[in-house]
């Protein structure tokens, strides 16, 4: 199933950029008359019939909807430090996309090598990888920000977890997979931090326990930045998805 | 902490190669007399006191054992068709041995597009991969196989799983985290099957299920053949490791 993504949707008509329309009509080689398969990008899939072809925009007519297409059953926004090299960060974006997750933040650490990121690309990586595993709705990617920021304004009402490599005195620490058993019932919230290269620092941990985040860990296995994030999606995705 | 690798021990001696000779004694300038961590690749971590540097190759004097280090509570065989690309199938190398693995099989099935795979730089990913996450262990990995070899050969006192998504008449189909659930104890023993981009056919599936093997499924995310691959090895470790 080949999936178009646009956002131009007015009632029952809908319009594919220029880069869809020759994607859709010249390397698909659809025809006038032909139904296809698009979505909104926030969890709709549209079933439309190709009404005209224009090279700046193929317009479409919507026959059908289907609400929450590829939706999975929590609310999983990842907090992740970009790393060092951007390619391992794209690669987390691409993976997360694939096994479900609804935001993405990059947090800025006392210890991150890297300060920032590319918002526009990695959010066409989002895209892509929404596409290609049949996601309706492509994930949120914040700009970056501060730690002790996200700290701070991450919203109450979620599950809110770091997982923190070191220890903060008098603080217990579960594992992802504990923290995960006793969540009950369906769209779950839950906000989990990851930290750069070098973890997070004491204080930000302190910060993080002060503002009622709770300190996991993901096993005994030493994983990176990127493979944590991955492996802390996959544990969410496998607990309650 | 710096782990070095050798394969190279006599009784209290170990040799390190030119390549960690050097990586040791001019990168990171350590002098005859400084304590060093090595694996031995079978899970054995040894510290090391250097006796001798030599470029074709340091001699260093065991002065301590420490076993199964980084080791995990499960024995988890993957076998994964090769990816058409070749890159994808490499992280999923790198990323399986830093979240736990112990073997791998390059099966290539009727669907396979990739019918080999360089075993030498596979071997180096997985040395460097098990380096870095501090796991004394290097997986084993297997020559690539035809899929209906290793369904036939693979040991049958191992649970052994195939991630299908297509389904069999008659066959019941549980989720990878159901399994899981019914494992009891530790040092289970699991070997699970990923198919290649077109998933596995009807008939290789089939077989499976005719030699033993329960047919199972990772959740309602449509996932690329590595992402799969990581996800069933994130479900093992999030269960039993």
């Amino acid at each position: 199933m080949e999936l178009f993504y646009t956002s131009n949707i007015d009632g029952n008509q809908a319009v594919l950029d220029a880069i869809e329309s020759t994607h859709c009509m010249k390397v698909l080689r659809h025809r006038v008359g032909d139904t296809v398969s698009v979505m909104d990008g926030k969890g709709t899939l549209l079933r439309c019939r190709i009404a005209e072809y224009r090279k700046d925009g193929t317009l479409l007519e919507i026959i059908g909807r289907e609400e929450n297409f590829g939706a999975h059953n929590y609310d999983l926004e990842m907090a992740v430090a970009p790393t060092k090299n951007i390619e391992r960060y794209e690669w987390f974006l691409e993976k997360a996309t694939e096994i479900g997750i609804d935001t993405v933040v990059p947090v800025i650490c006392s210890r991150s090598e890297r300060k920032s990121i590319k918002t526009d690309r990695c959010g066409k990586l989002l895209l892509s990888a929404a596409k290609q595993s049949l996601k309706g709705r492509i994930p949120l990617l914040r700009e970056c920000c501060r730690v002790e920021d996200y700290i701070r304004e991450c919203d109450k009402d979620r599950i809110r977890l770091i997982a923190y490599c070191g220890s903060v005195e008098g603080a217990e620490k579960s594992s992802l997979r504990q923290v995960l058993e006793s969540c009950s019932g369906g769209n779950v919230k839950i906000s989990i931090m990851i930290g750069p290269e070098g973890d997070f620092s004491s204080q930000e941990a302190e910060l993080a326990l002060k503002c009622g985040f709770r300190i996991i860990h993901l096993g005994k296995s030493r994983l990176r930045t990127e493979t944590a994030a991955v492996v802390a999606c996959c544990s969410v995705y496998n607990m309650l998805g």
